[in-house]
């Protein structure tokens, strides 16, 4: 933490600070500029909140804090990064992983047809929504329970792992029962209680930025997971809102390799919600392959002109399979793979 | 809802629009123009999720909504607007109620000096946070429970009514026993389970918005606690998210008025998170009144410099009790009335 | 200036950065904290931009500006408020400037009428496009130089200044000819060979706020014109681009404190183009004096529904003549004038 | 053009409404819905500026622009895309442009280096400032008319076309003569004397998007150019102005196929201004290319730590010379070519 003071802050304002830095069991170092004079706070500042209140001090001019506020999931703290596990794919190391469904499960019918979709397109993780946070009350809200069991049961047909969303605390031992990979969604990535919540659960975590969230938030969000008690969080950049409106949100794909370098844990990107239209999400996808995402969460549906939600977002499956190749030479230009059991989709077969 | 069609759409391409529409219940009524073909689509198309799917149509150019899609919280709904009573005070009547307080509650004595400070300054409501939602999972998080219980008998020693934030569903029933007022944070304004609980309660709400929720999403989150059961719906402006890095969030202070078009509900401003800056409070208070808005929710605190949270924005007492006269000064001029019980605060002694 | 070293920079790579420092004529001081260790650069860092390169080091973590990075503007160098002259107004003082006008002058007969009203309801300078920045090249563009002479007419008639945008460093002297104020638009803030154009003029600038800028760029901007010869600016905040889409733009009325805190320049508001809505002109305009803005600058026109421009956001006469007696009154609250001459209008018959 | 009424609209305010459309020589074309009444206006309502004022009508809720603002820009007016030839390289069409050099010309020696540098890399285009807008008065302004002979022997030894910028209408002339591509930057999207200059030049133009601009405001600055003579423009995408501090600007890398579906200009990616940090400039580099990226203009230094500008994002030589077979065999999957001169960076043998 480093105070900076007012220019015109006296030697007795100086003073009054570093008094208060002291008074809080930290070491003020002051440091005399031409115009400033900055006083660097050597101790846990973390650790005393109240060192904040030093920015309503009417000689201080604003505080910057130099420590990094997330530990567990610090890039520094794990210089290599992660593998998290969900179900028999791994997330974060050399394979991209092509996480493909529904927005929402709508039927037994629907979910089996996705899945075989997914599937044949070189899909590894199945995803459908059961419990839907729609931002209006009058919008379909998704089958809930008895959907998990179509879900699960057509992933497992089909040799799939499944992500689906958990939206509150109580719903978790229930999801666990029924999904490999806790899906948070943007809306809840400030929901502490449902962060305790999947940090205390047996599975692995799929974290989505919040809508508005800085890097370092979501990193808060994902630090209060694993504190809880559940290191396998895996962060998922999902467009931000600005003031843009050709889009539904705008892609941050930089936001990948950023993340990467300031935490060892996975980062994947759905371009389905980041664009909202169809005709942008297969560039949105090659793009987040190209700048180092760990995979992708695509939205697709049997008969995007009748899904329940999200229908202008959704890949049919001819579109979902004619991507996979252009996804896959990608990938191995970063020198990874991709549907790796497709031997079909290979670059090379992509780039004759 | 209208379907904007592509300036290269067919006739087929038209028909086809309008077959979806049909198969949907609803009646397309085509309008061509010079460029583009318009479908307006008459019908309760709220209520068919499955319109939105004619985004992904390769001939739409986009839809756009006409009707809102709130309807209990309209405006149109209830031309007057609505009070909403808080312990004894009504909210959206001609009094602007002040509500003051620490962020949190830190201790008894700490509330008890707060409460006794904001009585004599004209205040109505009490608030302080006794579970707080912090970015970081390093930072105090509230004394709980039996902190209710110090905030509950301060206010009653001073007459005042009680605000406080409720974070889960399964607080609201011990909070809802304490205080007059439940508040939902900003980064819970989305958060389903928790509007759904207190919209079954028996108290009413103040709702904040979500750093990055426009009007309509604020007017559908407030939406969702009527549809459950509870209509004494406080709105709450508190900043925005936005580039500008001088002050902690953007002040949005024309969203009152703009709300209060929209909606019947009462509007309040919380100036202190909206500038973050104890130096910005009043400034930012006193443009509240002056837009109308319905209360104040302001941070004050014995002792800024030894606050566990959000020093750097509290008002300390004596800057609460200069800034009050002002504020009542300019309640007047917009015919209203603030701290009506201290006749020595009326504008014409401050306005002498 | 100081630089931030990442948690695993070694020795070795400290000295390189103060090898740096020390290369470009500076000082290095460094801090050593528990986590990190920091550099102060001490010395006139502002004159070397090599610095900046530093954030280019793979051990460097981040810089952080300590100094402000303008001087002539900045409050710390002028302690008290300016107080700019235009014509025989004094913007920045006790009064504050009402400025008024249409959008753009249409003909003789709407910028007569429209002095008429503004003279009548109090206003001190005319405001009236001649060039007209327009989004869309298809868009009315403005009568250009013979409207110049119709606004000056206009206003001398009613004993108004006038205040009207430049668009180029051209038309600098022209304008200078037959304006009190040269405004510089929003799309312009950052046009430098414009603002070092103004720079040499002998009228007063208004400097518009641009769509996107923080308040140090426009604080930069200011300088500039400063540094050119002109120390005559007026600050202008006029609505921030957001991610809401209710109002044209977002009013970030706490602008207006925060830039006098930062500055000794004057700063207004202008209503109409921060909402783009006649129905919020009224309480933005009334925020804005709340706030402590020194001037404010309104779109009327003779027939809104008529206007070649901005028709949405203009106020009738009536509108108009309506709304100042509640900003006088506004204004005594916060110990000010508006208006002054007309005594009919003051708070005392408003409060009555 | 469709007029939405507000849902309490009386039969007499839908029929004022009408009148007021049909006295600008336009037809209009009611629709009942439900809850609302619509009127879509028949003809060239972007011809009718006044129209825009029925905005202010109280009975009515808002308008909605249904045709593009833009024609010749716009995709439908030409389905293909165009070539547009900088130099002798073409702009637009397989082979993506690869133009890089440092921010600013500061020297003989310097841009001869980076002229080698990039050429060795296989660019096509060599970019260097001459006059730079920066921010701050105090910053380093460039070397001016001098560097641009500089500049231009250092891209002819090397076979490379010259890309700079220009900053005021004045220098339009100069520019011209020496370099083959103008670029107008950023700050300037919306200085229309300047657009309009460089709209009557011989050479081609690169337009920088604005820090806040929308895509439709992108094109129509564009457009501007166009209808001034020069239809051929390249857009720019650099990154926009968002709430997030982790880099400079947030990357719209969805920018560049949303562009393609609305114009049939090239579009370029500038990843060195789009991220601000050199470690995020290679994947946003590869990002744009997968995205389908007609073109990117990277920074480059001899020494970027003793750069004068810009010193945290440029990439030194051995950097860029490392990225190209990336970004090459990038290119290969999109089924495109870059730097094609170059036959060892195919990427069968980055591939292999």
């Amino acid at each position: 933490m480093i105070v900076v003071m007012k220019a015109d802050a006296a030697e007795a304002d100086v003073e009054a600070a570093c008094a208060h830095v002291r008074a809080l069991g930290l070491v003020p170092h002051v440091s005399r500029g031409l115009q400033r004079t900055v006083i660097g706070v050597i101790g846990a500042a973390g650790e005393r909140p109240q060192i904040h209140s030093l920015e309503g001090f009417r000689s201080v001019e604003r505080l910057t804090e130099v420590s990094r506020p997330y530990k567990l999931v610090a890039r520094e703290a794990h210089p290599e990064g992660s593998l998290v596990a969900v179900g028999g794919v791994e997330v974060g190391g050399r394979e991209i992983a092509l996480m493909a469904g529904p927005c929402a499960v709508e039927s037994r019918d629907q979910i089996e047809r996705a899945a075989e979709a997914v599937a044949a397109a070189g899909g590894r993780i199945l995803r459908g929504g059961l419990f839907k946070p729609r931002t209006s009350p009058y919008s379909f809200a998704g089958l809930g329970e008895r959907g998990l069991e179509f879900l699960r049961r057509a992933a497992d047909r089909h040799g799939l792992a499944v992500v689906t969303e958990v939206l509150t605390p109580e719903q978790v031992p229930l999801v666990e029962a029924f999904a490999d990979l806790l899906q948070v969604g943007a809306r809840n990535m400030q929901n502490y209680a449902l962060l305790e919540a999947v940090g205390r659960a047996s599975r692995p975590v799929l974290l989505k930025r919040g809508l508005a969230a800085r890097l370092e938030e979501l990193l808060l969000a994902a630090e209060r997971i694993a504190l809880a008690g559940n290191p396998n969080v895996i962060l998922c950049e999902r467009g931000i809102r600005t003031y843009e409106t050709a889009t539904r949100n705008t892609l941050d794909v930089t936001a990948v390799p950023a993340l990467k370098e300031l935490s060892h844990l996975p980062v994947v990107v759905d371009p389905s919600h980041a664009t909202g239209r169809r005709s942008l999400v297969g560039a949105a996808a090659c793009a987040a392959v190209a700048a180092g995402a760990d995979g992708l969460l695509i939205e697709v549906h049997p008969d995007p002109a009748r899904a329940l939600s999200d229908g202008a977002q959704s890949l049919d499956f001819s579109e979902l399979a004619a991507l996979v190749p252009r996804l896959v030479a990608h990938a191995v230009v970063e020198g990874r793979t991709l549907a790796p059991d497709r031997s079909r989709l290979d670059a090379a077969t992509w780039l004759r």
